[in-house]
Parts: C-alpha cells; sequence; structure tokens
C-alpha cells in the first residue's frame, strides 16, 4: 500500500509531536514510520513520519494539514512513497557513479526514475542507450558556460526532474543551475571534508602518507563543497598504495556514497537546517 | 533537567503514537526524543519517547500512564534519565572489560554506578578496590555450583543491583540466577555471532583463515550465547596474525563492544521481543 | 615495463629468502616488491617475489627456476605481469556482481579480460554483448547437470579460461568442473562465515536480529561454502532493516567483496594452502 | 627465541635485498619475516627484515652489517624483539590514553615498559602508583615553558627513554624536546588529519554535520599536527550526536588509534622517510 512522507521542521515548541499524531489520525491514517530530532542549540524540531490512509492524495493532505503547519509556524513536506522521483544524472568522463545509478534503477533496486543523462561529453552515450535513458551531450568552454547552463536547465526542466545528481561532474555550477534547485543537487566530492585543498588531492594524501582516504556526498550550494553533507565513508590505505590504488579505492567509495545520499534523498529522509543535513534512519 | 524514558511495546493497531503524544501533553511533558518501530512481520510496535516535565516522579507517572497501557495492551517501562542503573560486573581473570567499564563509570562517561564486582578469581581486588568498589571473591567447582550462584544472587540482592553484566565470566549461569535477572544480563561473547561452534574458537579462525574476527554482545539466556544480541563489531585480521593476534584483537573489539551495549541498556534504549533486540539510536 | 611475479610455497628452512634473491640477481632481475609469510605451525613458507628483468619470458624462467625449486622443493609459480589472466565468469538471474566485474574490466581497472560469460538463464545476453563478450546461456535441471557441466567446461577449454567466476551462480558444481580448475575458481558467498546453515540465510538473519551482515569469496571446494577465503566484509544493519534491505546491503557487500578477491588472484596475490589462503598485501 | 629486526632505508638499487638476505645468512641467521617496500616516486627502498640467530648481540651485528650498509648508503636500526622499549608518557587532564597504555603494559600486552608518567596536572599520580610507574607533576605556565621542558627532559634521560607519548598532553613541545628525540615521540591528534582548524575541532565538526569523526597518530614534529602519520581510524556520528557524543566517540578512537600507532612503534614496524610514515604489517 502506498504511504505518505510527511517532513516537518520548525522551531521548537510544546505539543509538535501531539499535533502531528493528532492530525494523521483526523484524517484516518495509521503512523508505520516516525522520526523526530530537535536540535538543542538551535532549537529546532525536525520530524519525518510516514503513514497509510485511504486517500493518500498529496495535495489533499496538504490542504489539511495546512492549519497545523500555519499554527507552529512549520515548513512541512509531502510526498507519496510510491511517486518516484525524476532524476537527471550529470557526468564528464568518468562512468563509475553513473554506471552504478543506472544498474540501480533499471534493476528497480532504487525506486526512482533516470530520466536523462547529461554530460559534456559524448563518452556514456551507448551506456545511457543500455538503459533506454535519454542522453544530452551539451559541451562546454570557459566561454559558453551560462548558456550550456541554459541547455541543462531546458533538459531539466522539459524531463520534469525533481533531482539532479552530479556524478563525477567535473563542472562548476554557477547559482544560476544552484538557486534553481536548491537542496535538489547532490554531489560527490572525491575526499572525506574537510580536506586537502586545491587540485589532485589523491596525490597530496597519497605525499603525506594517510591511512584513510574518503568520499563525502552533500548537497551542492555556491560554496564548493561546502554543502551540507549527506553521507560520507572511508577506506583503508598504505604505504602500498600508489596514487592509482587510491583513485581506485577513491571510485568504489564514490559510488557508494553517492548511492547511499541518493537513497536516502529517494525516500525523503533528509532534512537541511543551515548547513547541516539530518539523514533519517 | 531530568527527563523521563518511557519505554513501551505492544501489538501494533492505529492510534498508539496519538495516545502516547497524548498523555505526555496531558501531564505537562515535553517531547524531547520520540523513536518508534514497527515489526511488520510480528505486527509489534515498539516505542521510545524520552519527556522532561515538571514532576519526574516514576510511580505518579506509571500510575498516570495506566489506563492508556491498559487501553492498548502495552508493557510499559518508565525510567528517569537521571537516576543511575546500579551494575555488578562478574569477570574471571581477563581484566580488561573489567577496567573498561570501571573506568567509564569513574569519569562519569557511563551514566551508572558500579556497586559490586564478583569473581571467581581474586585477581582483581586491587582494581576493584583503586575505584572504591566491593569486591566479592566467590569461588566456584563444578560440585559447589548452585551454592556459590545462591552467594552471586545475595550479593546481587543486597546491592540492589539493576544490570549485572558479564565481563568475560567463564562460568556458565543455572536458571537460579539467568531467570533471576531477565534481560538485565549482558554478555559479552568473543565471536561474531553466528560463530565457530565449540572450544577455542580463535584457533578455529585462525585454522579458517578468515579475514575478519568480531564480538557480539547479548543478554543472556538459556541457551548459551543465543541471547538477543545488543551490538557487534568486527575488525579484519590477515594470515599475519597468529593465534595470539586474534585473541588481543579480540580483546579490544570485546571492550568496545560491550561498553556500547553497556551503554544502550543503561540509556534505556534497548527492547527486547522473542529473541531480537530493537537498540534505538 | 612488465614485472615477473613469482609465486612459492615449500616447507620453512634457512636459506630460502637468500637462494630467491639470489636466483634474480643471477638473471639479471631488480626485485620491487617481495613478501614473505612463514606459517609457524605447519612450518610452511609463503613467499611472492616481484621483479623487472630483461627477457621475462615465463618459460625461460620457469627453466632457469627449476634447479632452485628442486633443491627447496618448492612450489613455484611464475606470470607475467603484463599477461591479461581471462576469465570466466557464471552467473544466474542477479546481474549486481556480473555487471560490476564487467565494467571493471572494460574500464581497464583490473587487469584481466573477461572472455565469457555463462548462465543457466537468458537474461545477461544484452548486458554481454553490450560489453563485446560471448554470451553462453547453458540452462540446467537436476537430471541435465552432468551434460550441463560438460557444456561449461568445453566453453571454458575452447575459451581458455584462466579463471572461473561464480557470480551469485546459484548452481552447485560437481566435482566434474571442481577439480578441473583448482584454486581457479572464486564463489561469492552471501554471508560472512561460519553463517547461518540453510536456507534463506538473510531470513535468518532478520529473525535473529544480528547487528552485522557480511559477504565472504572464498575458492570453490566440494565442500561447499568452506574453501579458502580470499576476502571477507561486513556491513552494520539494524532493526530497521527489513529483509530486503539486508538482501539490497548484501548485494553491495558481495559486489565489493568479490570485486577484491578476483584482484587479489588476478595480481597474483593468493596462495592457498590446507584450507587457507595467504593474501599478500 | 629472541629475534633480531633489522630496519633499513636507502636509495633504491639493484641487488639490495640479495646482499641482506646474504648477510644474514652469513651470521647464521634464519629470517622469519620480511618486508620491503620501494617508493616509486622518491626511489627509495625501505625493508625490514626479523630473523634468529644463535647470539642476537646488538652491537655485533652492527658491526658486521656495517660493510653492507656502507656499500649501500643505507641508513640501518638494528634491535631485539625482546628488549623492551622504555616509554614516557605525557598528559594533562584526560586519563583515557594513558589509562590504557599503563593497561596493556601491566598486561604484558604491549612488549614494553611505562617508566615514567608525566604530566602538568597532579590527577594521575594514584592511577600512576597504581600500576608501580613513577610519576613526575611538572605543572607549567606560559612563561615557565622552558624550564619545565628542561625538566622534562631530565626526566626522560635518567629514566633512559626510548619513546615519549603525548597521551592527549595539551602542552606544545618546543624544538627543545622535539630534536632530542626525532621520531620518538609520538602524539595523538582528536582528529581524522586534515582537520578542522583552530580551536574546539568537535564543535566545528558538529556544525558542520559531518557522518564520520576521526583520530590520527602520528610523529611530532615542530609542524604542529603535520608529523609523519602512523595510524588512523574513523567511527561514523549522525545528527543525533550532540557535541558531547562527539567528544566520547572520539575518545574511543584515540585510544585505540594510539595504542596501535605505539605497538607499531615498539615492534619496529615504522621507518620515517620525510613527511611520511612506513608501516610495515
Amino acid at each position: 500500500m502506498a504511504s505518505v512522507v510527511l517532513l516537518l521542521t520548525c522551531a521548537d515548541q510544546p505539543g509538535l509531536v501531539h499535533a502531528v499524531a493528532d492530525f494523521v489520525l483526523g484524517i484516518g491514517g495509521n503512523i508505520v514510520h516516525a522520526e523526530q530530532h530537535i536540535d538543542p542549540e538551535a532549537g529546532v524540531f525536525f520530524q519525518r513520519v510516514e503513514f497509510t490512509c485511504a486517500h493518500p492524495d498529496v495535495a489533499t493532505i496538504e490542504a489539511a494539514f495546512a492549519p497545523t503547519a500555519a499554527r507552529f509556524g512549520m515548513h512541512a513536506q509531502v510526498n507519496r512513497s510510491d511517486e518516484r522521483p525524476r532524476i537527471a544524472v550529470l557526468a564528464s568522463t568518468q562512468p563509475h557513479c553513473l554506471a552504478d545509478l543506472l544498474a540501480r534503477t533499471s534493476s528497480g533496486e532504487l525506486a526512482a526514475d533516470i530520466v536523462a543523462v547529461i554530460s559534456n561529453h559524448p563518452d556514456h552515450a551507448a551506456l545511457a542507450a543500455f538503459h533506454g535513458v535519454p542522453y544530452h551531450h551539451l559541451p562546454v568552454t570557459r566561454d559558453t558556460r551560462e548558456q550550456q547552463e541554459r541547455q541543462v536547465l531546458e533538459v531539466l526542466a522539459s524531463a520534469q526532474v525533481d533531482l539532479v545528481v552530479l556524478a563525477r561532474y567535473m563542472q562548476i555550477l554557477t547559482p544560476q543551475v544552484l538557486d534553481a534547485y536548491p537542496t535538489r543537487i547532490i554531489n560527490i566530492h572525491h575526499s572525506f571534508l574537510p580536506a586537502f585543498v586545491g587540485a589532485r588531492p589523491y596525490h597530496q594524501a597519497q605525499q603525506r602518507g594517510v591511512k584513510l582516504i574518503g568520499a563525502t556526498a552533500h548537497y551542492a550550494t555556491a560554496d564548493l563543497d561546502e554543502g551540507p553533507i549527506i553521507a560520507q565513508d572511508v577506506t583503508a590505505v598504505s604505504h602500498r598504495d600508489a596514487v592509482d590504488d587510491l583513485v581506485r579505492k577513491g571510485r568504489d567509495l564514490e559510488v557508494v556514497v553517492l548511492a547511499r545520499a541518493v537513497r536516502a534523498h529517494v525516500e525523503h529522509r533528509t532534512l537541511v537546517f543551515g548547513n547541516k543535513t539530518v539523514v533519517f534512519g
């Protein structure tokens, strides 16, 4: 049975849990999952409530919930669990994250549809075709960035994209794109943050003799690599690992960390507040 | 401010979250944490609710909650977060888990008091004395098990113990003890379960060339090593590790896994159902 | 520059390292990596020596090394690092391990060639074709096992396969196949060994409330799931994970653990002794 | 039987492994472990050779090896595995790392002797006394640093210390101390490096919403927190973890990472080159 996911944020105050439970009961719903978090320093309340009900119509539920939201000053998102988010994946030359996301959606593991693959290179056309996904080759140079981004935005709009995934897309997006999809663009950073700053981080890591390398998935913001973190992981390395080995191990990390972040978003488990992400379990 | 932790189990049914939130609101409480879980196959509802209120008296709250519990057939536990559980630690010759738990309570990290150390060996008297904890040396042989267990039970009773921790206690407890403290005896098993069966598991592991070894903390039951699991962890090993290295790495695992399980219990984050433990985050 | 990898096993005795270093120096080679291990209980010496030399011809080096091998009773394997092992992948319906191995060889990450995909189902024909690998659909029933295995052996022989990878191949191989490729068949077991015995291990794991699940890659032997372990890994799970989640997390583990084992074999880092695998770093 | 550990560094060149094996054979030794590493970019050779021999006298072996070392321009360290390094532990107010190291040496797990505990606070006198280790309370202010460091150096000298461990010692050491014990001072840094710069890193980590925290053990150098890394590890955290939880989880990491680094040093498994540490397995 389709369920409804309610994601809520507001200033912490008495009666919130009760009010939400009251609302769900009132529309004949049954809560199947509920998790909440209070940020004690900021005094902010976060809640994810998943419930089943006879008529899980998003617009109807949003309208019914509006008075409660208004009373507590809540920011509320309502989603049906059976509505598959529409994803566009942007990639440059490296295929590993793109291929992994295509495989996970094709197999049905990830409850979302990849509806567009966009790349500044032609490399992935066959891969996209294999999975039956339209491929948009949109080359870019320093001089054509603004124009290319407009093309990207057109693809995103016409494909009615809900989520943009930067799967090792090596171009910096300008606010023109970032502001159009706030907390709806996920990037994979090839490092554990905070990280070696500047070019060739794996060379720096090898130079420094680190014993672990990592990867970080985060929402993209104008502050490069500084957006709210969704998922991170690391793997052990040693002096035996040449730069190439770090790059290879890094790729495996990038794949799993990005997939984990996309899954959390697609299942409506993430709530952003300031520069932090609450990821419900 | 002291908070109250409510741990609930009952058959899943509509209105549970609402009823609990209603109760908390009714006694003037404010929910600071709430987490729930539904076991879909068993149809069982689990909830941990932490709330602050003006008069956090356990008996009063239990009485006030009784009608709600009765209505839904709930099993309910009420605890104050500022009441420090009283722990007895049982150990044999190995000190590592005992020393760790004493250090964590002495430093204040673990919000509990170790009120008795019991051992079938005299080895840890100085360690217990260093931490100001009474030491009970209760030797045991195959013939005196029943009598020694009665002595153990007397110590536990007179020290008003809430939780018994078997910190590498190498004696098998009989139902005489186990039944007196249901889901209140935590054992650390020197293996990742399911495990090599029989004697000398590390020798077996080394013989088999495993690449990981583990440790498991669980509630003790009459089925040896088969009680509900609270925490588990593993660490990497290789052909370079001799049996001694496995034993050493195993000790480090045992320490952290046992500490994690004790913390979860002490913070009232565990609920046992059948042979499984729900551990709230 | 191509290097040569020497893999040696023999009874431990004085002078082994010296003799090997002497040999390499004698043929004008330069050791770039050398690692050895002594199993103290079995008294067995293992060594992996990688060296560069002007004429890295395998047959010539084998002949030159024969007297040294004879003197110490060594079992020796000689391989060139630039000779790409030829791999056959056997799969049933699940594509994740197969797809991963195809991607890693296609991208050049894994220095091997997949020269045949064999399946008892037709499902992966398009995937194999995408990577330009011949697909052999060899259905099997209980009654046709012997005959189907002969077909499998014919494919392996005609494709000159060096390594067979069972990538979630859900058929039991008989000694007819196993004995033809000793320590050259790698299987991925969907569990951390020792494991829940019998059918539906993930259901058992969920029932038992384990906090970790694992995967094990091992050489296939007649003792099902009991062959020498090459790689293992685990991931954390909780009461929140339904059986489906365990299966999904298990898949991710299987992919990385199998890839790690195949890489170790392909780079000539594994030596089997008895039921154990020495995996050089 | 006592063995001898030879640690070697020199420019990579043909014949190194052979020459060392030749030397060991010549003095009637038998190699029980040997591991080597070549840094391909720097062209540097590292080797750890452990061998048994009839008369494992360090001075005699050093003298015998001198011609070989001279021929290849080797830097060589010779140690007996049964000579227990003498350790001084420096701590401030936090006891966790100190207590752990004392427990590991007292139990015999770590083959070293802690011969002095030095602190700028009086807090750990009883703990040191419990383990029978002299306690040196050497208070320090900004104005008395130079003088206090001279006292520290006197304690280190009179206790004939081989290794200094900074176990959460919150004072910055000047070159006066650092230069006296090059690559013989191990520090534990309460973060995964590279890390949040500046004060209160756990607050920064919590603010940033990181999903992992780490700890790093490294040799202390004049560049604060920039010395050669010996060991690192991380643990998962989430939005549920308050700063106090990060601090607590960080402590557990610090304990195990520092112990791992001290063990590697004590077993003569570390070789420093430039700003990197080769840690043999």
